[in-house]
């Protein structure tokens, strides 16, 4: 027997989750000679992904949305990469370095079909990059990026791309693609140094929206107006992007932070303008776009070794401060990708 | 000299426009001999077109919008069909019969460069059809259906679409085309009769939005969700529709007129669901997809000879009655295409 930290989901939030209430770390053991299901494997995890579409998993099971509810008093699901410790299933070795949605625990069984939701990466092991990297730049925050971008941002050299919670996960790759391509990138973030952050990764302005007026910021720093807004925030960030929206303006609705904690959403009054200004809005879950997963790892992973491409990561050692550090990044105090080590290959 | 009654933009209403106030009749005269400037035409108008966008135009000009504001004590800018009386543009023949953006008057010179918003439609003369067809079916409102429908909407057969304002100018096209492309078509309306005439027109089902739960009657009538919404009432309506929408749903954006007289627009609290459902939202004005201005004349010229669609109109004889009409429309007293007919060819 070894033992084996999971961390489960006990109570659904109402606002922000708490530490302990919501969430708790469970000790516990494995006995690593189990014997496991036909088709299931028995997985290791190395690296751990925090992300704030985890919160939307949190809520009443009756409520529909793209992914199930977390399931009560159950090991917390999320996106991981792990190894293959032991294997009934044809698709996975022992070794097998995987990606892909698990559970947050030390080790965990994972049936058929869940199975389906995981693939070997064995590069991961060999490409001399972090593994970190690859729950980041390189996993699903980097292709939410890249995907929304290039297919649901329809970007044209010379517009000006506006990208919210640009330091974060998402944010920092979206304004770096846009600048390889030509577009005026503006980026806000809640910090004044995450805002030196930005400009340091070449964004052409950048502001604290915690210390400006939005409307006012928005104003100033797109003069020509906004052409491509990567939205993450929602609410009142979205309301002031509409109206300093350009005619047939993109809104590309990867997710809406400022929302995911509240029983009372922020209204939107300004709608109106979609029409005015033909402008397009469009949600996406990056699991429907999965005909790009080949070129955005060929194209991503070549900009991040040859340092086109600067990713910052807000990485915590140890599984037992998963609470934490997704109550955190709701809070917007992480710095970068969160992510939580587990274990070294 | 003959009789020249004009349609005079006096005052911005804040909220619904009054006859008189906002508008004025104003009677003059004109001489028909009068010399014209180079490129101008003088037009004898026929039928002059009622829309709701013309509410949008009624407002302060420092406001920015797709077309410009009215201006104060001018003649009321609108689309219309008139013939040529007079020309000194080689473009126009005197007896030519057009069909385009000019101004609300019995007779009204078009200089240069206003010319270009008009079009000769000489078929108007010939093709057996009331002149009033060519201000709606066939003109702007059928136009926009057409074009939102097909372009924007993307419909496909077997979905539901569902669209709002079913009986009015634009939206019995909707219904009816989406009807013979296989779709369920809901409609909503603001009377029995006028629901009554959605089924009549093939529509699977319609309901009075104003005698009923919105919410629950969507659930009812769009048993399988809504795939298309055709939104031509914005507010409460289409806060209920993002509700009921299905997963990839597009809310095509043609008029939002709930919104159109009033100070404080109806929030929308629940656009987290444009990314928990994948949701496209796009807005649009027909101005921007000419390109499909012949596939729309010979598409629907067919429809209506062969009488496969139906399409009611709401004329009312004598420019003296534009006020009126147009305030009776933006208070959804039309029912169908709201026209003033002016004279006989």
């Amino acid at each position: 027997m070894v033992s084996n930290t999971q961390i489960i989901f006990t109570k659904i939030p109402t606002t922000f989750p708490v530490a302990g209430e919501h969430m708790v770390v469970k000790k516990s053991e494995i006995d690593l000679d189990v014997e496991i299901p036909q088709g299931a494997i028995l997985l290791k995890n190395l690296v751990l992904s925090v992300d704030p579409y985890m919160r939307t998993r949190m809520r009443d099971p009756n409520i529909p949305s793209y992914l199930p509810a977390f399931e009560i008093n159950e090991v917390m699901p999320g996106h991981v990469v792990g190894q293959v410790f032991k294997t009934n299933n044809e698709k996975f070795a022992v070794g097998d370095i995987v990606y892909g949605l698990a559970g947050f625990a030390e080790y965990i069984v994972i049936p058929e079909p869940l199975t389906a939701y995981l693939d070997v990466h064995n590069e991961i092991g060999s490409s001399g990059l972090p593994i970190t990297s690859y729950v980041g730049v390189l996993g699903m925050s980097g292709m939410t990026a890249y995907v929304g971008l290039l297919k649901y941002g329809k970007p044209v050299k010379g517009e000006t791309l506006y990208v919210s919670a640009a330091s974060g996960a998402v944010g920092q790759l979206v304004g770096q693609i846009g600048a390889r391509l030509g577009l005026r990138v503006v980026g806000s973030a809640g910090s004044d140094e995450k805002v030196a952050y930005l400009k340091e990764l070449g964004f052409d302005a950048a502001f604290n929206y915690k210390t400006v007026d939005i409307q006012q910021a928005l104003g100033e720093h797109c003069p020509n107006g906004i052409d491509v807004y990567f939205e993450n925030v929602g609410g009142k960030m979205l309301e002031a992007v509409i109206d300093h929206a350009n005619k047939f303006a993109r809104i590309v609705c990867c997710g809406m932070i400022s929302q995911y904690n509240t029983q009372t959403p922020e209204p939107i009054h300004n709608l109106l303008k979609v029409i005015i200004k033909s402008l397009e809005m469009r949600g996406f879950i990056i699991t429907n776009s999965m005909e790009m997963d080949e070129p955005f790892r060929r194209d991503v992973t070549e900009w991040v070794k040859s340092g086109d491409i600067k990713y910052r990561e807000d990485t915590v050692k140890g599984i037992e401060n998963v609470p934490e550090a997704l109550i955190d990044m709701l809070r917007g105090k992480n710095f970068g990708k969160k992510a939580i080590f587990v274990a070294d290959l």
